[in-house]
Order: C-alpha cells, then sequence, then structure tokens
C-alpha cells in the first residue's frame, strides 16, 4: 500500500463528506450506504483494487461493480478523490443534474471507472459473475500474462434479496468463480425499516450451499477489513465478505436507521457529522494532503500497467488478444458470404431457430470472440456449435456456457461479459422468457452492451406447449425498448444476414426471434436485403391495390394472399420486415416507396397488432390479440386466422371487392 | 387411508401408464416427470390431501400445484381417477389438442382442480406461497374451524433454480408458514442432462438457511415417502421434502435419462413399459378395481367436506365468511362515493400515488377482501393505510405484507393469493420494476387472477433517479398484454376511479401507472368518467381542429397546449385517455365522436409512442423514444419537449399555421 494507515480515517471521512454534501446540494439522493461503506471502499482501492485512474480502459485492470448502485456518491467520490480524468469537482457539485455525468445511478456510458451501470437491484453482482467468467475464458485463452485480474463487488441487502442473485450466486458457484469477490454491506436496513422485517435468510449459509467462500469483517476496522479481502483474494472459490456496517456511519443522530438510506441528511444533520468527523473543509472542497494520499494510489496502478504493456509487446498472443479487444464489426458479414451463397444455390427449408445454428457455424468458427449458451434450452435453442466447446469450471477455453434454469441470471451475466470487453455473448432461451430477463435486456441496451438474444419458439408456432409458453406480445414489446434491435426472420437467409445485422451492431443489443417450425426458403438471392430492416420481396405483377407487410414465419402467408389477390387481378407487394427498427432508420424517400400512401396496407404477425398502425395507417392489421391455445401449429395458424384462405377475404372486403 | 398398501403400486401405475399413453398420441409432451413422481402424488392423494372431487371448489380444499406443470398429464390422471367430472378419458384422449381441456400445460381456466396455470417455471411454487399466505390469513380472522388447510407443491430441480423460487423460498420462510409443504422431484436431471452441469447448490441447506424444516425420503417407497409428508405436515415451519426419484420410472430402458424429460417414449418404449409393469390393458383404459380403488379415495373427502358445511352453517362468522368469497364486484364504487364527493367540493393537488393511498383508505377500511402490500418501498408507493396493520408471523389478522426486495415473488404470491379465493390483493413496487415481475403480470392476465399492481413513479416524473428508475416503455409493452387493465390517472378525482375499476373488474388484473410528482385536480365532476376508458375532459371553444389525447400527468400538458391553441383562435379537444383497453371495448360511435376522422389527432405520453398510431392515425405523437435522464422532473420535461411551448408550434405547423 502507499498509504500509511493512520491516513485511512481521513480518507474515508473525505467519501462520507463528499457523500452527504452531494446529496445535501442535489436535495435528493442516498448518503446512507456512501457513508457506511466508505472505509470497506478505502481499503480496497488503497491496498487491493489493481485500477490505473490514467488509463480506465486498460484491459487487465481489475472491475470495480457497484451493485447497490444507489449509493453512485460511493464511486463518483472514489473516482474524483483517486485522479480519473472525470468526474471533476464541478461534476460533483451537480450531482443529479442535467448534463452532470454524477447521474442518480452510475452510468458506464457517462464515466470511464464506471463498469456497468447500476441501480436496478441485483443485477450489478449478476454482471460482475459475467465480467468474472470473460476474465477466466480470456485467461485460459491468452494466459497469465495478459489477463488475471479479479472483479470487486459492493451489494447491499437488497441486492442479495433479488431472485437474479440466486440465480447468480449458482452460477459462480458452479463455475468456481474464484476471483470473483463481493464486499456485502451487511447494515440490516432496507427502505422499509430493518432487514426483519421482510427476511430471516442465513445469507453466508446460502452462499455457502452454492459453493462460495464465507467471510466476516467488522466494516469499520480496517485491519480487520484488509484481513477479509486478503482472504478472499486468496480462496479459490468466489468469496462473499459480510462487512458489518453502519448506514450512514459518521452522521451522528441518523446512522444506523432506514431514515439515512435514500434521503438527504439535512443541513442539522451535516453540520453534526462535520463536527463529529472533525472535518472542517467547506463543502465539495478536499484538503490537499488527504487529496494527495488518495492521488498516490494511482502510481502503484501506473506501474502495473507499464508491466503489462511491455508483457503485451513481447507477448505472441498479441495480435489474438488485440483482435479480440477489437469486436466484431466488419467481420460478420465477410464470415457469412460463403455460407449464404450455398443457401442462393441449394435452398433449405428449415425451422429459423435451425437457421440460426446454422449460421453460428460459419460464425462461431472464425469469430473466438463469440460466446454462446442457453438457459437450459441446448438442444431447443440450438445455440452449440461444432466450434463452441463447453465452457465449466473444468475447461474455462470452451465457448459454450450451461447457464441453467436461470434466464434473468444469464442475461445480467452477458451483459457482464459485453461490458468487459473481448467478447461477444449471445444466449438462448424461449421468446416468451425474455419476460424473465426482460429488465437485463433493457440493461444491455441502456448500457450500449453488445448482447444477442436467441429467443426461440415464437409465437403460437410452437404448438401444443400453449399459451403459457406461447409469445403474442413480446415481440412488440421488445420494440418498444430503445437501442434495441428486435430481428423476426422470415427464412433461412434473412436469419443469417439477421445475425450478421447483430453482429455489426457495435454499442446495441439484439433479440432474434426464431421459429420452432420448419419456414421455406423464400429468398433467391442475396445482398444482405434484411439492412434496411424491410424490403420489397415481392413487388404488385397486377396494379398495385395492396402492401402486404409481414414478418418472420408470416412472410410466407403473406405471400400466398399475394397469390391469390392476383390471381383475382389485385396487384400485391409483399414488404418483409425483419426488423422495424432499421427499417425506421431509413429516409422518408426509402420508407414511402415500400408503404406507399394511397394503398391498402396490410400487416400480418402472429402476435398483438398494437403498433402496427404505425406502419398500415388505417389499413388491416392482421394478428393475435389474446392468448394462444395448446394444439398442433398448423391448426392453430387456422384457429387464429392466419392462413391466406381466412385474410385475403378481408383484404377483399375493404376494397370493396 | 381408504386403499390398503399393496394397491398403492398398481394405482401408480395407473399415472405412469395414462401419461406415456397421452403424450406417445399425442407426439408431444412430457412424460418423464409423471412416471417419476407418481408414487409420490398416489400418497399424496391417498393419505395427505383433503379434496372432494365432487366439489372443487369447497374453500377449504387443501391446495395442490403441480410447479414443475410440464408434468400435466400427472394433475390430469390424478383429477380423472379421484373422479373429478373432468377431464374425461376423451379429454385425456384429445391432450394437447385443439380444445381439449388438457392443455400442454396445466391452465386453471379449464380445469376446477388445476388451482393455478403453471409451466413458467418457478412460479407455481412462488404461487402457493400466496395460497398459503391467504389460509393463514384468512384462519387468524375466520378461525379453525372455517379455514384450516394444507398448500402442497409438487417442485423439479427447475423450479427450484429460478430466481423466483429465492424469493418465494425466502418469503415462505419469514412468513412462518408451516402449512406449505414442497415435494421436490430430486432426479437430479434437467432439459440439457445432468443438473451437475449447471448447478452445484446444497439445495436442503439453502432451504434450511430460509428457516424452512427439510426431509427426504425415497420417492419409490411408499412407506418413507408416507413418513416424510407426516413428517413435513407436522413441522410448524413450511418444509422441503426431497424425494429422490429416478426420470421416468417404469420406462426400462429410458429411465433416468434426460431423454425422457420432453419426448414421447417411442412405441417400442411405450410398449416395453407395459412389459415391465404387467400393465395388460389397453391405452386410455384403466382396469376397473384399479379405478374403484382410486375413485373411493373421494368418500373421505366428501365426509369432511359435509363436516365443514355443517361448521359453516353454524359459525357466527358465517356471513362474513362468505362475503370475503364473493368478491368485491358491486362494493368499490359505494365505497368510494363520499370521498370522490369530497375531492369534487374541495379539489387536491397530489401526487397520483398519493391519490392512490387516499383512495385506498377507505377502500381498506369498508373491504376486508383487501390485502395489500410492497416490494420494500412502502412509503414510496404508499400501499399501507391506517386499516391495514403489518402481515406477519406474529400476526397473520394484518393486511399489508412487506413482501422485501422481490417483486417477482411478490406478483406471484399475490396470484396465489387472489387464486386462493377470499381475498383480493395489491402490490407496489416501482413502475420500471414491472420488468422484474412482468412474466406474473402476465400470468395474472392468463389465470384471470384478480389483482392490481400499484406502480408507482412513472415515467421522468420521477427526476433524478434517472433513466434505470424511469419507465419509458413500460405503459406501452403492459398495454400489449391479453386482459391486463392499464391505467394511468391523470388526478386525483381519476385514481379513485381506476382503483374503482381495478376492484369492480373480476377476473382481470390492473396496472396502476401512478406519479411520484403532484398534478393538479383538473376534474370537476364525478360521474365514473374513466369507465369508459377515455372521455372529453375540454370541449373545443373555437372551431375544432385538433384532438389532444393524453394520459396520467401528461393531461395537464395537453389543456394547456389547448389554451394556447384556443388563443390564437385553433379549437382543440382534450381526451383524458386513461385506460386505452376500457375505451377499445366502447362501440364504434363512441370512439368516432371522441376521435373524429379529418381532424388532426396529437397523442401527448411521456413514454414511447409506439402504438399512439392507433389512436391518432397519421397525426402527431408526442413522448418519448429514448431513456430517459438524470435531473430534476421539471428540467426533465422541457428537455424532452414535454411542455405546451414545445408542444403547440409542432400542432401549428402541421395544420400549416
Amino acid at each position: 500500500m502507499t498509504v500509511t494507515p493512520d491516513r485511512l480515517t481521513p480518507m474515508a471521512n473525505a467519501i462520507r463528506v463528499l457523500s452527504m454534501d452531494a446529496v445535501q446540494a442535489a436535495n435528493s439522493g442516498h448518503p446512507g450506504m456512501p457513508m457506511g461503506m466508505a472505509d470497506v471502499a478505502t481499503v480496497l482501492y488503497s491496498q487491493f483494487l489493481k485500477f490505473d485512474p490514467a488509463a480506465p480502459k486498460w484491459p487487465d485492470r481489475d472491475r470495480f461493480v457497484l451493485s447497490a448502485g444507489h449509493g453512485s456518491m460511493l464511486i463518483y467520490a472514489l473516482l474524483h478523490l483517486t485522479g480519473y480524468e472525470a468526474p471533476t469537482m464541478d461534476d460533483i457539485r451537480n450531482f443529479r443534474q442535467l448534463h452532470s455525468p454524477c447521474a442518480g445511478h452510475p452510468e458506464n456510458t457517462e464515466l470511464p471507472g464506471v463498469e456497468c451501470t447500476t441501480g436496478p437491484l441485483g443485477q450489478g453482482l449478476a454482471m460482475a459473475v459475467g465480467m468474472a467468467m470473460a476474465e477466466r475464458h480470456l485467461n485460459a485463452v491468452h494466459g497469465d500474462d495478459l489477463v488475471n485480474h479479479r472483479t470487486w463487488v459492493i451489494a447491499g441487502d437488497g441486492c442479495l434479496m433479488e431472485g437474479v442473485n440466486h440465480e447468480a450466486v449458482g452460477l459462480a458457484g458452479t463455475l468456481k468463480l474464484g476471483q470473483l469477490n463481493v464486499l456485502w454491506d451487511d447494515n440490516a436496513i432496507t427502505i422499509d425499516g430493518d432487514t426483519a422485517l421482510s427476511t430471516c435468510e442465513d445469507i453466508p449459509a446460502r452462499y455457502a450451499a452454492s459453493g462460495w467462500h464465507v467471510t466476516r469483517c467488522d466494516g469499520h476496522d480496517f485491519a480487520d477489513i484488509a484481513r477479509a479481502l486478503a482472504e478472499a483474494a486468496a480462496d479459490p472459490r468466489p468469496s462473499l465478505v459480510a462487512c458489518k456496517t453502519v448506514i450512514g456511519q459518521g452522521a451522528p443522530n441518523k446512522a444506523g436507521s432506514h431514515s439515512v438510506h435514500g434521503s438527504p441528511l439535512g443541513a442539522d444533520e451535516v453540520a453534526a457529522a462535520r463536527a463529529a468527523l472533525g472535518w472542517t473543509a467547506a463543502p465539495f472542497e478536499v484538503p490537499a494532503d488527504i487529496l494527495a494520499d488518495w492521488r498516490s494510489l494511482g502510481a502503484k496502478g501506473a506501474a502495473e500497467r507499464a508491466a503489462w504493456e511491455a508483457r503485451l509487446a513481447a507477448s505472441p498472443n498479441r495480435a489474438a488478444f488485440e483482435a479480440g479487444q477489437q469486436g466484431l464489426k466488419g467481420k460478420a458479414v465477410p464470415a457469412l458470404k460463403d455460407y449464404i451463397d450455398g443457401l442462393i444455390s441449394s435452398p433449405q427449408k428449415v425451422a429459423t431457430r435451425k437457421a440460426s445454428e446454422m449460421a453460428l457455424g460459419p460464425l462461431t468458427e472464425q469469430l473466438p470472440a463469440l460466446i454462446g449458451g442457453s438457459a437450459d434450452l441446448t438442444g431447443s435453442n440450438l445455440t452449440k456449435t461444432k466450434a463452441t466447446a463447453t465452457f465449466s469450471a473444468d475447461d474455462y477455453t470452451g465457448r459454450h456456457v450451461h447457464y441453467g434454469i436461470r434466464e434473468f441470471g444469464m442475461a445480467a451475466a452477458m451483459n457482464g461479459m459485453a461490458l468487459h470487453g473481448g467478447l461477444v455473448p449471445y444466449g438462448g432461451t424461449f421468446l416468451v422468457f425474455a419476460d424473465y430477463c426482460r429488465n437485463a435486456i433493457r440493461m444491455s441496451a441502456i448500457q450500449h452492451a453488445q448482447v444477442v438474444y436467441v429467443l426461440t419458439h415464437d409465437s403460437i408456432g410452437l404448438g401444443e406447449d400453449g399459451p403459457t409458453h406461447q409469445p403474442i406480445e413480446h415481440v412488440m414489446s421488445l420494440r418498444a425498448i430503445p437501442n434495441l434491435l428486435v430481428f423476426r426472420p422470415a427464412d433461412v437467409v434473412e436469419t443469417a444476414e439477421c445475425w450478421a445485422l447483430a453482429l455489426e451492431a457495435e454499442g446495441t443489443p439484439s433479440a432474434l426471434a426464431l421459429s420452432r417450425q420448419n419456414l421455406p426458403q423464400l429468398r433467391e438471392q442475396g445482398g444482405m436485403l434484411s439492412a434496411k430492416g424491410g424490403y420489397r420481396l415481392k413487388a404488385a405483377e397486377a396494379a398495385r391495390q395492396v402492401v402486404l407487410v409481414a414478418t418472420g414465419s408470416e412472410v410466407e402467408i403473406a405471400l400466398a394472399s399475394a397469390k391469390a389477390l392476383e390471381a383475382e387481378g389485385i396487384g400485391a407487394d409483399v414488404v418483409s420486415m425483419p426488423c422495424t427498427e432499421l427499417f425506421d432508420a431509413q429516409d422518408a424517400a426509402y420508407r414511402a416507396d415500400l408503404l406507399p400512401a394511397g394503398v391498402l396496407k396490410v400487416s400480418i404477425e402472429a402476435g398483438v397488432t398494437l403498433g402496427w398502425q404505425k406502419y398500415v395507417g388505417d389499413g388491416l392489421t392482421i394478428g393475435i390479440d389474446r392468448f394462444g391455445s395448446s394444439a398442433p401449429a398448423d391448426q392453430l395458424y387456422d384457429y387464429f386466422g392466419l392462413t391466406a384462405d381466412k385474410i385475403v377475404p378481408q383484404i377483399k372486403a375493404r376494397l370493396g371487392r
């Protein structure tokens, strides 16, 4: 360590004072956690965390995740004090104000040094599991010289009570992620009051039952904290360190109470805390000697980073390592070219989930940064390829993860892997269970994390499993999430194109909605037509009176409907629309050419019609606005009116024919 | 017991054979679980479960929940064999076919005796927790004579691995739900293969860490099963019984393997199983002696039910008990009349979350069937009223639950309470965390479970907590779920009306999206105008050129915009639309009167615009199609263009003014 023990108290108090002052100035925020965990954080940053404020993206840095994201002032204080370029003191002064990078909850898109966006409880820890998985995989591939770092988490009781925590803990224990250490802010307080109001859980016993190492410390005793963190770092299992703390420590009257959790202390208590801590500096001023101690910590990291740079320069793995860090942009389209050419010459009728597996063949073979998995539906989602062996505690070089029946945990872990860098994760579950991980999908989008969700068994086409398993509202609901590409390909060619587009979309997650049932190949040419989101698959032969817009398994039905209409002299375009978000991004002329005014437009999608009015105006929206049913798929398509026989009369009626 | 031990084997084999035959006939389904758990289920039904096939809705029956819903043939076989009116053998023969009540996964809306719809893993067990809570509450209120029954669950490894299980287990342990007994099908197999592929958890230790009683049995030894179930029934804690079973027991070549989990056995293996079991009857025939043994079990229940009916007839609590069973239809509107009249005479400017608390005052006072709660946000969601004391292990008479930081567990438990009968549950979290419990909300809708979701802190109006906490896409995404009423009231009066409508909607769940910030009272009259979903709040004064349609906090902005337009001679209606689903249910004339053709229609809602085209056609959709930001609410409204100053010019531009 670079500072002496007697200096730790004023260093920790700097965190406390900055936190309470910023929350007070904003008149909004959570002072209790940063004040309670200030001592633990000071020990972590001064003696354990490997970081270099001058190079926040250094690939071999330790990752620090503030899972209890409401305590955001803790990380803002730490980043500023240790000398990161941002946040500045002005940024902190503007905590929770418009355009300040010091948002209410920490956002990775605002500040280097914030490894992931946290606030939705439980997900920070679950993302940290993904970071630790990424670290072990890249370590196994590139060796200790290039990849050997830890993931540290600060989590509160809220994080530990959420269901996703159970999934994350189970995954980490099974995968023996020894480089993962969770510092639990064990203050026995939640928003509602004492934790005993809602839980009687023996948390250490639960973690131990999942293969974790557990230890405890007095979270306000620097030596004891250091002892526990050293123990955690040394143990080959993931570690939980129960840090017994007092919430709001330093606030003489409010410490230890839930009143300090999510509200400013108030001017009187702020003054009393200043007196109790012996802190005489003005708000947003840190005494020079204390700031100097904090800044000195960066020096150690700079030396470590320089040594790492030297090792990288000399490493035989340098090119491979750097290629992995660069992401997939420009790589996916060429990787699929031969495969798509082959489909054009030899068409295939397969389910789009199978088409996904086929596309993943060349992709996983050529792109080692791809790491897949499934939430216990490997044989259904078809996510595992020849090139991807199983990733396990026995072999971290594998690139396919058995996530178990843990959809939310899987999605959060994938976010962590993507944000760690060096990998682009994809993972499968049934589309209907996108509900189970929906907030993690949203968090992919918020965080600009490139994750590909392989969501198979879409709509009623899955058949007999019935309404609980038939996603009716899911595709449209996913489209409502900003910064998420939702693909619903119609055939084997579109599936390959959508995979390529998903992998080219750096900083944007994607969801692929894929069929269980076989679909004929509709495309007779290549050309990455899906890149514009929607395109004219078939032009009207007779004078155009109708434009049919369909996605996925219903494009085939649109073509059959168009054929029937043409037979009666009614010209009909068919537009395939695998991705509405990409279509929306095209210029107005392109969109108007495909969906012209003054022509009847008809959407066909085996899901809710809400939303399709955006594309067909007052035209017809053919879909399913109720829950599905249990029966063979072809019977369901007939029952729900999704056949040309049932659609064509509605179109003719609207045309007055 | 009414059958002798030596008869149990053929009785259990009847389940096995029916299950494998039905799956084989459907060429789809899951034979492994029903065959593996047939022995345990036979002991449960013959010696422990309190049920009367002639009265499937008998309020004091034990509840049986097949949490591992994919093994649906188990419950279909049990219901048929014990003599429920349905399913018939023809229904079973048509397993997984259109219009058969024997759907792929059991559906409570199809068969009395199926207590809840299961299939989405983990939720059956979590609903059972809610059933057990309802039982303890009604027991505390009405006494042992009227309410004293157990809740039994069969759950698989999948149920136990899901995150929601952790939440359910924690809740049940804290609440000491001793009448809840979970029979875990401990077969060490998941879809992907051996459970060791994805978990190393010591499950009994984990349950014990949450205050559960844990015992084990050989799931193929009748005496040992009975011993373990008796132990579970006797213990005052909730119990986990680890039933060591072989998946697909009875299939000589496939038992014990994941190949038997989700696929038909195949004709050869079916024949081999018949031979191994010594079963000579034809498919879908049960030998008369075995059927007679099964049918004899009902007699015991009939006697118990008769005794209960007699106790009810003589009970001083009869009227109160029966009133609770009848639900709230016709009760909520009168309960709120005086309160709403008071608002009309003394308008109030409050947040709609506060308005919700105010409406809950008279509602909880007058309607004892209401039971509330919050996922650790009691003081933010404002769900607790004077009339509702805390529901806890020490006092089950309370009517407000501290669910802890367990949104999914809360929602599933509420489904269980609603389905148990006698209670209408409501529970709060932040609207953004509707994501965490989204599939349970969907399950409320599928199951016709009347649950009210109190979702506060809607949109950017919550301010500083920033994008992770600002629901942008959530209201529209909830609207996409069939059979769910989504309310977004504009003021204190509409909030009361929406509460009344939610409580009147028997068989339909509701979601209330409520503001953190204060909103002025816009309504000057009563009349339950929200009942039509949308209504004209203000009629144009000048010649009408625009109709502004808004919801919630944006109705105030629509009124301000209309005022500015009228000042320039542009007549503008304002339509308040608290519930699009109820508006959609009105006749065409009403809808066309409110949203007439040929007039510019403009939607204003602080959320995604996708979907509003349904109501405004090619008019303007004012909203937010990106993630929010951290800042005070009024600054955000300006930043995102949701002010009259920024909206009016867009309208004028469209009008060519």
